[in-house]
């Protein structure tokens, strides 16, 4: 939902007094480098500040969003001490945590994503690096509720694996954010970073880069290649599909069994026919995937985790809870809000259309296992 | 669902009685070249023959079905006479025709589906004239409840143009079959044909060609190359959801209104969501699109519509029922069987599981009046 109708912008602390009763984690928050990325520039060595300084660019899709300014960000999120919205970790610290009670917000670098556009698999893996130094450094020490979904680069999937051992049993860690390269999620190229995501424990996070569509290197689109920005965004659901039918068929939970995966910011309400459809084909084609001992779409429930934003807005109410039912959110769907993207959804806009026996599932109970961040009933 | 369970060989003339009360058109129907394509030479000048003579092949993809004899032909469809599963008319209209009573069959060739694989435009466009004579005059004549999907060769639209405008006003052709390249529907490419189609009053139909995802001339699918046979089953929705928000959002509606596409067997379930997320996109987007006038969703409604084969198997009973009602499938989907592919569905298969009031619907009125066939009020 747009900020600025029903967002977060635009509520008064007492008009969320009902949402604060339910506890929240926010499994999708973008947090921006200050001074844009040549703020990483402090995080590399010398020699790679060298080879940086003064051209260190991820390039933009050349479809902007058809929004005020061509930005992405909602304009009220941006710091009132100047800077990017989301580049200020005390101002969000105010404008999502204490305003809405969040125990735990999972931040993903959306400028990070872009490190799928680049052909120089180095460059990649050196600027993975210097963005999880970057947010341990400056967003994780200023507040506790905020964990990092680090990131790496799928160009060298080794040297990624290496990172994940460097911080991921760091406190703070909670994710590994994996932009895609257009290749496939089932392939063998990225078993190393599963592997070393297994052994700590921490979940894959997929998340639309924003640059689908646009690069060589980047996801492509089924068919062809979206002329709009409203079209790339209405299609978004094509990568996770194509993600998930691969990680399930080449059989990624069966090799690693332990192994989570978030695909945030995709929807969900197409994943019930996807779930009908490997179950329906696995018992005519079980024979081409001899590993695929049970209904496939047990992997779904097991292994992968949808975000709640952009919140489903059907024809009817009751469609949403149907689709909710069919989805098996109560195990599958955790609550984010995208802040601070122009479509972010306030917990309260979330909240009132989340049926009651989901709510404390939805909002707190799967993203805190799927996290390891301690459950209600133990807390 | 597979040939040998519950489908039309195993069922007597008695068992289907109940089916045979409702009038039934049948979308999706395959037949085969008697002799392989070879079988086209006679439709060809005599330049062609020689150059085609002895090397005329329209290439598999790489993976084939995990099915006995590699083939996704039903064995039981082969005529007793010998010859490919679906390449005699007498046999396929005793077989399907008669067996369940069925008005009219559309028949698409899903050889002609792989003259994508073709790099050469004018074997591509010679071949889907050769495809057109030899089924207008080796199966239309045998009986006038077949009627066809002539099929054009997307390499050269205006050529497509002329071939659909040489036969398409013809009593028998009822749609354009569009073999897709991997270029979006969307695109001005293939103007000239949605012209010539919409002033000759033909549909144009879509379907898997059985290319996707193995030529760099056919449709890719998102994020890579799917590896199985069963993975790409799986994500063929990806196909259909990408070319219609292609065609929506870039305005092929508002300039062809009278326009209609059948996205064969792509299912359905997945529908609702995109359309939510369209309106949902419009709504905040539609500055981008401003020839979309009103909610996009309402394109999918008048202009779309889509085959009930594959029927969708849900974890429950009901949730077809939702999913129908959802996707407003009184007006947006049309029965068909699909035989003699091996997942190809009984009437009375996808009978039981259609709602009362929609069933005149799907198995007649919304094909009758897609296909300008007649409704049952004027029969």
């Amino acid at each position: 939902m747009r900020a600025g109708k029903d967002d977060l912008g635009d509520e008064g602390l007492a008009k969320v007094a009902v949402v604060s009763k339910t506890r929240i984690i926010d499994s999708d928050v973008h947090p921006w480098i200050n001074g844009d990325i040549e703020g990483l520039l402090p995080y590399m060595s010398g020699a790679w500040r060298q080879r940086f300084e003064g051209r260190l660019r991820l390039p933009d899709h050349p479809l902007r969003p058809p929004l005020a300014g061509a930005t992405s960000i909602r304009r009220d999120a941006r710091p009132p001490g100047g800077g990017a919205g989301g580049s200020d970790p005390l101002f969000m610290k105010e404008d999502l945590l204490d305003r809405y009670n969040i125990e735990f917000a999972v931040l993903s670098s959306i400028q990070a994503g872009k490190l799928v556009t680049l052909p120089n698999t180095d460059e990649a893996t050196t600027l993975a690096r210097a963005f999880n130094d970057y947010f341990m450094n400056e967003w994780l020490v200023v507040d506790s509720r905020y964990r990092l979904a680090m990131c790496v680069a799928a160009h060298d999937p080794l040297e990624a694996a290496k990172e994940i051992r460097r911080i991921g049993n760091e406190e703070g860690i909670v994710a590994v954010f994996l932009p895609l390269l257009n290749i496939l999620m089932g392939n063998r190229h990225y078993y190393p970073i599963y592997e070393a995501a297994e052994e700590c424990g921490l979940p894959i996070l997929i998340h639309p880069t924003g640059t689908e569509g646009g690069f060589q290197t980047s996801v492509a689109f089924a068919g062809g290649i979206p002329s709009t920005y409203i079209e790339r965004h209405t299609v978004f659901p094509e990568v996770a599909m194509g993600n998930i039918a691969s990680m399930v068929f080449e059989g990624v939970f069966v090799r690693f069994p332990a192994l989570q995966v978030v695909a945030a910011e995709f929807g969900y309400g197409w994943a019930p026919h996807m779930m009908w459809r490997m179950d329906q084909n696995w018992r005519e084609f079980r024979r081409e995937v001899p590993w695929i001992e049970h209904e496939p779409s047990k992997f779904v429930l097991d292994n992968i985790r949808f975000t709640s934003q952009p919140v489903e807005e059907p024809e009817r109410e009751e469609y949403l809870l149907q689709i909710l039912e069919m989805v098996h959110a109560d195990r599958t769907v955790v609550f984010s809000t995208d802040y601070p993207h122009w479509d972010n959804d306030s917990p309260k806009n979330t909240f009132r259309r989340v049926p009651e026996p989901m709510k404390q599932r939805i909002f707190y109970d799967n993203a805190a296992e799927l996290y390891g961040l301690g459950t209600l009933a133990e807390a």
